[in-house]
């Protein structure tokens, strides 16, 4: 890879978890500087110091207020870029460290999970002209009327991949405890294989159905700018994985196998099969806020003219869903059936959209193994099935073999 | 005393030290804004945060860069704020932080000892005025730059003050584990009074030499602004003392007697006493940044063309102050004798401006207990002694007494 102009480099809570990591963080960077680049480092705060702060604000309410969550919270991203700025000086370097207001990550008003909305890219470059490593406390930013926001859980992501869209940065380097994005969880299939390259919009379908190497907003933000972002090990020097325009790659059919374990699923039983009562059920849902993923509503049945209504929800939510379930089902007539025993199973890859039967693949190498598939939904690159979660590791490894991911690469055979 | 309109309140890091503590401030701040008042609160960092977070920086660098230091330290200040707001939301009232770089608490570019130069008015105005209490950070301040910076050790008094003038408070509370200003160190002198009223050149001098109930930076401003501060407990609701005008004060001969043991003796003996040596000593010491406080010269002596010199340092300074002078001292002929077991007596009142002999009397007291004087210095409204320290409690109890302070108020006889 060539010298490249401006990097843009991200570390996570564990990375800056202690003096003695800053250090490494603070080696990296110089590194990167002295090979010819200018660098801008995004910090999140020391592992640990966000749960601490929270825990102290939960002791004075079980609903603190949501401003002065972040006026408190954000002080754990100042408290690492100080020190990390401080650890870069003591190592001969050059460093400034800067807060969201300084650089002005300009963002809504929505407190504890703000969406960024512009950045000042003067303050940021001129840092970096003048040889010093600027280090930016990720997480943070400020609302129109100088209110201090945050972007909510792994927000540095998000702030590392806006300021890199910013400034032009010629990457944004995710510095992580794994080494790269894997065809699928390693922990579960032993053969699972870093991918090398792979697009935003196979990256936001992993990142969505419960692959945690990135955060979802961030992805958005990179596919929406352009912004190729490098996701590797801060414990080695080999390249991981890198997030790209479609266009720089062959477009495989299945890169990756993806499962997410945070559902529950909810039936409804013999619901009166007219018009606008499962619209009433999911409207209540909606108001209170609840998030359905799946659902399938089944053929009403001859003659009486009822239908069964299933969907899932976050396991989080499901004692909210019980309570305004057992009120309104007997409105409708229907009898409730909750299972938290599910997973849902994925396939993502840019080569569906091309290749027909990828579905009914993925449905046979299931049925082969005799895993029953209770719900499906599809977009035009991704296929989930609702499964039986005591399957989980059967047909992860299954669906990774069939789609010859063991290989290093999708077979279309 | 009427309701006021306009109340600042300053808790300094013991009154916030923890949750419970944070909760007596919060209490107290509501039942002010009860009484009608609109009320500002100035917070310091929770006792023991900024130890830590300094003790931090001094793990990474024995000589950490300042303005990272400033950006590190502010934060606990920060968390203070925050946790505050969030206790006075709890008890139902309404509260919003404010920082410095909201409240825009100007200052130059000195960082860890910027003065304030501006503070904006309209944010605080409009918080209190909108039935909120404002809780500022102490502390803290930006530069033109937006580079954070802090006040130095203290600050938060000169924070509270300068606020207090911004917005022309009608008091600036500051809060204290002690109950008020004492005519001197209650420890050392059981017949101590609290001081219902003092000016501020009166309470200036008491700062400068030793009593550390107000910071003095914090004395100027409020004398500067004719902010009327009260130095009140924390822990009770009985008044304390008032800093003022001294038009609002009959003007005592003395009000109280200080003692300062933080200074150490240098002795040049057999200086050459030609023109510039002597000037030349202190030139060099003020080129390092050394502070000297008293200097006497003795009479040069017949003959040799000799004199002595004798100044006082702080003595932390004094290992420097060691090295500096080993090599000059053989240049000028001088031998150099080191004193640390002194200290500076004071006593100071408005009243000695027209009561002529006030110096006279306090030599006499001391003479008459065998004390011997070594240095001498005098402003217009304070008169300080060197003496030997093992006689310090005997020199204040003396003074104290003999000046009347003891019967609530100095005599004049």
């Amino acid at each position: 890879m060539p010298p490249v102009a401006l990097v843009v480099q991200k570390f996570g809570g564990t990375s800056v978890g202690n003096l003695e990591r800053m250090r490494n963080v603070a080696e990296r960077a110089l590194r990167t500087q002295r090979e010819g680049n200018k660098v801008v480092i995004i910090v999140s705060a020391m592992a640990g110091e966000t749960n601490r702060l929270l825990g102290l604000a939960h002791e004075i309410s079980s609903t603190p207020d949501m401003r002065e969550m972040d006026a408190l919270a954000s002080t754990g991203e100042q408290v690492s870029a100080a020190l990390v700025a401080m650890t870069i000086q003591s190592l001969g370097g050059k460093a400034r460290s800067l807060l969201g207001h300084q650089v002005r990550v300009q963002t809504d008003g929505a407190f504890t999970k703000a969406r960024i909305q512009s950045i000042d890219d003067s303050k940021l470059l001129q840092t970096v002209e003048d040889g010093f490593v600027a280090v930016v406390a990720g997480f943070q930013g400020v609302d129109a009327e100088g209110n201090i926001t945050t972007l909510g859980r792994g927000g540095s992501d998000t702030t590392a991949v806006a300021i890199a869209a910013a400034i032009r940065a010629d990457v944004c380097e995710i510095y992580t405890d794994v080494d790269g994005v894997y065809t699928t969880d390693p922990n579960i299939c032993p053969s699972a294989k870093k991918i090398n390259k792979i697009s935003y919009e196979e990256m936001l379908e992993l990142a969505s159905l419960g692959a945690k190497v990135l955060q979802i907003r961030s992805v958005e933000v990179a596919m929406k700018y352009g912004v190729p972002v490098h996701v590797r090990s801060s414990f080695s020097d080999r390249s991981g994985t890198m997030v790209l325009d479609e266009e720089g790659l062959e477009s495989v059919v299945v890169s990756g196998v993806a499962y997410d374990k945070g559902e529950a699923k909810v039936s409804l039983v013999g619901v009166a099969d007219r018009p606008g009562v499962v619209a009433k059920i999911f409207g209540m849902l909606a108001e209170k806020n609840v998030s359905v993923d799946m659902i399938i509503q089944s053929q009403s049945r001859g003659g009486d003219s009822r239908t069964d209504v299933t969907f899932t929800v976050a396991k989080t939510d499901l004692p909210r869903v019980k309570d305004l379930l057992e009120e309104s089902a007997k409105d409708v007539g229907a009898t409730i059936d909750y299972d938290s025993e599910i997973v849902k199973v994925s396939i993502v890859g840019l080569g569906m959209r091309s290749h027909a039967g990828v579905a009914a693949k993925m449905f046979g190498m299931l049925a082969g193994e005799g895993i029953n598939i209770q719900a499906i939904s599809t977009s035009e690159i991704k296929i989930s099935c609702i499964i039986a979660s005591k399957y989980t590791e059967l047909a992860v490894r299954t669906l990774h073999e069939g789609f010859g991911l063991d290989k290093g690469g999708s077979g279309d055979s």
